[in-house]
């Protein structure tokens, strides 16, 4: 493991410093940090198919410039498959290629924000966008979420409020579908409550679809861009759940202005044509749903370890969410655990977890975790999260506590 | 040839529309417009070998995240090499990957200006670079470049002038080496001029080095960064015209300072660790030296053909450089040849060139053209200028204008 990547992930999602633990000193460490996509997911001998097809038929257009926009034959796949699958009737045009969805979020800020501009996000959420946004110096408001997703009633609230004082937020950024940390997925009744409070007051809503692909129960809901009839959604995808993290291959699709306003800005002279067609030919001809479903039973099998792990060691300390997707679980500490102590006893023990503090913008989550599992095998899981049931119990037992 | 990935390019590189002969209605019609590589010059089997060995050996890193800097490995790699053959002392941590050179001019824009700096540009020069530094709102001026590049006389003149008004220029963008769009190379004591003026202005020097490597004749020179003792100049380089440009690869190389500063707004989560990787494997093991000897026969033969052909159909009519290394000959039509006339007769005889307009912020360059002779083959460059000269003799002898 090169420790200086997980690090330099670790600035990105706003951990300021590593645990003392996390440091190759102690190698018996089980990290639930970091959101990563399990590379072992994809096959060598698949790559390498796509790879050979790639240089023998398209071998011109993958060595070369592409358009600003992103190679066309990845944007016309994108858009026949978001159509079918959703019943929406995007046009090529209406995506860009991005270098992952942080791409998207940054071109979003950079097109749409100017200092002083409002924005609204979930609280708590992916500190990385908020990051991003903030370069802009944006007002960042900050609305609750709860095991639904985010509480729209605060969105309207919040929206009556600001429309009183004359201010109209530039959007909102919400992930509705796994929503990282949280795990929560909104209903169809708030994700039609947020839309119909969108088009009240024209708000652009950032709908961040990261892991969308990754449902492990329930039906399927439509995307806010699938229920979406004002053209006020811009969807951002990626790859990097799916294929690999290492490509850096996302995209944005929503309204035709605004894509063309966010490639006006997308400085590298497009994402790169040959990522664009590996990916092409990895995922086409019917092989991505298959990967796909690959990858749920893959990802819902550490799910269901990190849950029952969870149902075993940790009652009576924490609450935790029961995520239908996605890559994370969001506990809460009962009021007997003390969050010091539990870091100390975690770091002893030999497990690390994400502090809730790394995903709200305020001074708040000290009394929250979360935990990835997608990154660790089952057994691996499980004896981690053993470890932070004992080092709950240490917490809420000190006797200097309670 | 994918017609709607040109005309992006087209775009990109400055010239409103397509020529009406630009068009697929035309098959026979022969371009010099662009400074593409030839993807030909990449071996497939080269490329599948560093595929797996990349799979095989550098299989997690390559798939996923990495550091926003980039993979260490190649910042190493870099390092090393431009240490080993300029003398440099260059740390990895003074180098950032960025997604092709392109990347790296817009995180300069973005990290550096405000609305209402002052920037400095050499005229003609690649309209690219400049259409990024506008998005920022600059004022622009523009220094002349001769037969030997930039005039560091006139940056002398314009920088004791802004001193005067109270003005110190962000930067000045240059090209030293095979200028674009006039093939120019400074020679050294220009060098060393300009960065005395640099060092006796504190101004910082962007050097775009897109095309060092690609020279056919003389000796090599030190490149600005190399001469620079006083941390004032960041160079830009790329692997898109000794590997490929679809892999949007190139980086950023200069003091600590300024690339920490680029990193920290480069808001893709850092460039594609696998196509690091990709590059990586395809150059190290002493693997890149020999290809860029055959890239330099390569592109020699077709540089040589475009002056022969210029010498014998040609002369008479226009004046021209004769480029030591890079992708282009810069024209200048001597004054019995009408601009408007010369463009009629080469879209009708099959021959397309970039306008010198396209080179010029300001309103010039109708007398002059720029060839690019990095994409047709020598026969087809033969053809073209025997065309071109046609053209000319045409648009010279044009009776309404004698």
């Amino acid at each position: 493991m090169d420790y200086s990547r997980l690090y330099s992930q670790m600035a990105r999602i706003g951990v300021g410093k590593p645990n003392s633990a996390a440091t190759p000193a102690q190698p018996d460490l089980i990290s639930l940090v970091y959101g990563l996509p399990d590379p072992s997911t994809v096959s060598t001998s698949d790559l390498l198919a796509a790879t050979e097809l790639v240089l023998t038929e398209h071998r011109a257009s993958a060595l070369q410039y592409g358009p600003s926009q992103g190679l066309s034959e990845l944007r016309e796949f994108l858009a026949e498959r978001l159509n079918e699958r959703e019943g929406l009737t995007l046009a090529p045009g209406q995506i860009l290629l991005t270098g992952g969805a942080s791409q998207g979020i940054g071109l979003i800020a950079r097109t749409l924000l100017e200092p002083g501009d409002t924005i609204l996000v979930e609280a708590p959420t992916f500190l990385g966008a908020v990051r991003a946004f903030r370069l802009s110096q944006p007002r960042v408001i900050e609305l609750p979420v709860d095991g639904a997703g985010l509480v729209t009633e605060a969105l309207d609230t919040a929206l009556a409020r600001l429309a009183g004082e004359g201010v109209r937020p530039k959007f909102l950024y919400t992930m509705p579908t796994f929503q990282n940390p949280t795990g929560a997925t909104m209903p169809l009744e708030r994700r039609q409550h947020l839309l119909g409070l969108a088009r009240q007051h024209n708000l652009l809503v950032v709908e961040d679809d990261a892991y969308g692909d990754l449902r492990y129960d329930g039906l399927e809901l439509p995307s806010l861009l699938a229920l979406d009839r004002d053209g006020l959604v811009v969807r951002l995808g990626t790859f990097s759940k799916v294929l690999a993290a290492g490509m850096r291959l996302g995209w944005a699709a929503g309204p035709a202005p605004l894509v063309r306003a966010l490639t006006a800005l997308k400085d590298d002279s497009g994402t790169s044509p040959y990522i664009s067609h590996l990916a092409l030919a990895w995922a086409g001809g019917g092989r991505l749903d298959p990967h796909l479903e690959r990858l749920r039973r893959f990802y819902r099998e550490r799910r269901d370890a990190a849950l029952a792990a969870l149902d075993r060691y940790c009652t009576g300390y924490v609450r935790w969410s029961r995520p239908l997707g996605g890559f994370y679980v969001w506990l809460e500490l009962d009021d007997a655990v003390d969050a010091a102590l539990l870091r100390r006893a975690a770091d002893r023990l030999g497990v690390d977890y994400l502090p809730g503090q790394a995903c709200f913008l305020s001074d708040r989550g000290e009394r929250y975790l979360r935990l990835s599992f997608s990154f660790v095998d089952p057994d691996r899981i499980e004896q981690a999260i053993q470890r932070l049931g004992q080092a709950l119990a240490e917490a809420a037992r000190a006797p200097e506590r309670r």
